[in-house]
């Protein structure tokens, strides 16, 4: 049985952002790539839509430049042939003000002949902006 | 081919929902669920865990009675045997200010004899504050 498609674009993945390795994720990126990362950009410049392997390996590579991943546990998992859903749950520290910062995700992809081909991630992204900003966000309370 | 059990449950729960009928939902629950919507509990106090098909079917009223489903959008699905996962977007209206909100989530679920036995639910929570609040929160730019 060969190895999911998932398992090799994760490990390539997590080495390109903690050890600036691009050359193994390069190799498992469709030209045609369709990327979004949903979540406010005007805080987080990387996240958002890109289109084509040249900007999401730009992306990656602002993302490397920001954060880095100390762990990672996939809480939630589903492979299908060419596919894969899962929820994460990552530690990672900012690099620009050495906080930590605990993000839970939700990504779905697609491979096409090995290489990513599409890639939706969702974020709880109100968490991750009050951990960026240091402090809570004071909220009305909206239903009983 | 019999019908997947994310099927008859999506149909039951936008019923309750909806029409708050809730006696085909109960049905396709299991007494032992674990169910987590991630979120600001402060600002909406029916996200959070609940566990056991009482409190589910509580809080599944509560949101009943906050908010109506105009339409949603399958964007990804995968399913397994007895799981299935799938990033959606949903059309809501909040009852209480009779406003428009529009909310991307995912979701994994998993069954046990064809009832819900867990389910966890990312939303882009950053987003839903900004409409339930009905203004932009200002962030300051984290990255370059």
């Amino acid at each position: 049985m060969t190895e999911h498609s998932l398992w090799r674009f994760s490990r390539a993945l997590h080495r390109a952002i903690n050890e600036r390795q691009y050359a193994d994720l390069e190799a498992l990126i469709d030209e045609d790539v369709d990327w979004s990362i949903y979540g406010p950009i005007d805080m987080f410049p990387f996240l958002g839509a890109r289109h084509g392997k040249a900007s999401v390996l730009d992306v990656i590579k602002r993302i490397a430049d920001s954060v880095r991943v100390h762990r990672f546990d996939r809480e939630q998992i589903l492979l299908g042939v060419d596919s894969a859903a899962s929820m994460m749950r990552y530690s990672l520290t900012a690099l620009d003000s050495n906080k930590p910062i605990s993000l839970r995700l939700a990504q779905f992809a697609q491979f096409k002949a090995g290489r990513l081909s599409s890639i939706r991630v969702l974020i709880d992204t109100f968490d991750l902006v009050e951990q960026a900003l240091g402090r809570p966000i004071h909220l009305p309370r909206m239903a009983s």
